[in-house]
C-alpha cells in the first residue's frame, strides 16, 4: 500500500464527521488551517506512544492502540480545563503491519476523537522497527483560564480523580478515559491541576515544584479494586486529575476524593502519613 | 541521566531566548498556552525524522539531526506562507546516547529556532530502539490568506525556488534551508504553493490531484551544480518551493525560476517535455 492510498483511506473517515468549526483546512495540505475563536486561549500537548514501552502488540489491538494514543494527549488538554479543538496523529510503523491494522489504530483514535469532538486535522506516516505513534492536541479555554501546575498554595487542599492504581491492577490493560469534563468544572475553582500520568508520588512531586510548595497526603487514598497502596502511589497511567482548591471551597468535583494539604515545606517534598514519600513513578530515563 | 534533568536542562536553553509573544507558557506544565492574535489564521504541520531514514549516525552529527529536524516542519510553514510561532520537539533515543548527544540535538533545534524566531514550547522525551524525532511547528497568517495546494488553475505558470536535486546530489547531507520569507512574500500571489519534499515528480503530482489539473514541465529546471536531471526530477528534500501563480503576474519572485505550465488535463497528470512523467519520488510505505 502506497503512502498516498493510506491518507487518503484516513482523509475520508475523517471526512465523514462534523468538523470543529475552527478547522478550516485539515488533512491533504501542508498544514492544518485554523480560525481561533476570539477571547480564547489555545493549549497543546504532544505524547508518544510506543511499542513495548506503553502498550504490546500481544494484548493491544489496533484499536485500543488508537485509543490509547489519543487519550494520553486528552488527558492533557483535561488537566488544563480545556475543550477538545483538533488533533494530529502521527505514526511509524514496521512494514509487515497490514493495512488492517493501520485502518484499525486509526478508527481506536476517531471513535474516542468522536465522543469528544476533536477533528483529526492531519499527522505524518512513516516506517520505524515498532509501532511509534506521537498525537498532538490542541485545545481553547477562555483567556488567561488554562488551569496551570504553578498555583498551588500552602493550606490549599490536594484532590484526585476516580481511584488510583487501576491502570497497574489491570497490567495497563484498562482504557484511559480522560477526564476532560472534570476538567473544564475546574475553571476558576483549582488553584492547580495536572493528569495523574506517572503516578502520584511523581506527579504531586512535580506539581509541588512547580508551585514551590511541599504537600503532606493522607492515608486515605482512593484505591481501585484489586490495586495495592505501592500501585496507587506510583503506579501510573491512570489518567485521573491531581488539582489543588483552597480551603475555603466548597463546592465539590464529583467524583473526586481529598488526599491531602499544601505545604510551605522543601519545595518537592512529599510526606505520607507523615514519612518522606520517595517518587517511585515512571521516568523514561531512569 | 534522569528525564526531569533532562527536562530541566531543555527549558533552561529554552528560557535564555526571547519568546514569541503569543506563547503564555512554555516548557514545565501539561500543555503549552498560546494567545492567539486578533485576525490571524493559525497553521500546523508534523514530521517525524527518523534515523537510518532521514539521517545516519555516522554522517549526521546531534546538531544537523536537530537542525533537520525542525527544518523539515519549517519548511511547511513556509508552504503555506506563515510566520514561524511556536513548535513542539518530541525525540525517542536509544539509552546509549549520551547526554552530549540530546544536548547538541537540542542545540541543533535552537540555533535554527532562533534564526526563524520560533519557540521551543514544549514536546516529549521517551526510549526507542533508533532515534525518532517528530517536531510540530505552528506559524500565522493574516485571516484567509494561506496559500493552499488546492487553488492551481489552467493557464498558470508553476515556479520553484532555487536549484533542484541539491540534496540528492550531496547524498542527503547538506542542511536544508526552509524558504519561510519566501513564502510569506508569495501570500496573495501564488495561487497555490507546497514545498518540495519528496521530489518534484511526486510533490507536483500532489498539487495537480488537490486542484484538480495537471501540468506541463518544460525542459529548463534549474538543476544544482552537480546534480543529475534525474536527482533534480525525483531526489527529494530540496524543500524548496514550489508554487503557481496567475500568467498575468508580472511580479519576480526573487530565486525562483519558471518550470512549466498548469493545464486542463486528467488530473495529477505531469508532462515532462511532452511525455507523461512518473512520480519517482520518496514514498515511505512505497
Amino acid at each position: 500500500m502506497r503512502e498516498f492510498d493510506v491518507i487518503r483511506r484516513i482523509a475520508s473517515l475523517a471526512a465523514q464527521r462534523k468538523s470543529h468549526p475552527a478547522l478550516i483546512t485539515g488533512i491533504g495540505d501542508d498544514c492544518a488551517v485554523i480560525q481561533p475563536a476570539a477571547r480564547t486561549d489555545l493549549v497543546f500537548t504532544t505524547d508518544f506512544l510506543i511499542e513495548d514501552r506503553h502498550f504490546k502488540h500481544e494484548t493491544h489491538t489496533a484499536r485500543a492502540v488508537g485509543h490509547k494514543a489519543l487519550a494520553r494527549s486528552l488527558s492533557d488538554l483535561a488537566a488544563m480545563g480545556a475543550e477538545p479543538v483538533f488533533c494530529l496523529v502521527s505514526v511509524a510503523l514496521p512494514p509487515h503491519r497490514t493495512s488492517r491494522w493501520i485502518d484499525g489504530f486509526y478508527r481506536g483514535v476517531l471513535a474516542l476523537a468522536d465522543q469528544h469532538r476533536i477533528s483529526l486535522a492531519g499527522g505524518d506516516l512513516s516506517q520505524a522497527d515498532r509501532v511509534i505513534a506521537d498525537v498532538m492536541c490542541c485545545g481553547s479555554v477562555p483567556r488567561g483560564k488554562a488551569l496551570l501546575r504553578s498555583g498551588a498554595k500552602p493550606g490549599d487542599r490536594i484532590f484526585v480523580t476516580g481511584k488510583l492504581g487501576r491502570a497497574a491492577a489491570s497490567n495497563w490493560r484498562v482504557k484511559p478515559v480522560p477526564r476532560l469534563e472534570t476538567g473544564i468544572s475546574l475553571r476558576g475553582l483549582a488553584t492547580a491541576a495536572m493528569d495523574l500520568s506517572d503516578g502520584l508520588s511523581l506527579d504531586l512531586r512535580r506539581l509541588c515544584l512547580a508551585s514551590g510548595v511541599s504537600a503532606s497526603l493522607t492515608g486515605k487514598l482512593p484505591i481501585a479494586s484489586g490495586a495495592t497502596l505501592d500501585q496507587a502511589l506510583h503506579g501510573g497511567e491512570d489518567y485521573e486529575l491531581l488539582f489543588t482548591a483552597r480551603s475555603s471551597t466548597r463546592k465539590r468535583i464529583a467524583g473526586s476524593t481529598e488526599v491531602g494539604v499544601i505545604q510551605s515545606g522543601e519545595p518537592g517534598l512529599i510526606l505520607f502519613e507523615g514519612k518522606p514519600l520517595l517518587p517511585g513513578g515512571f521516568d523514561h530515563f531512569a
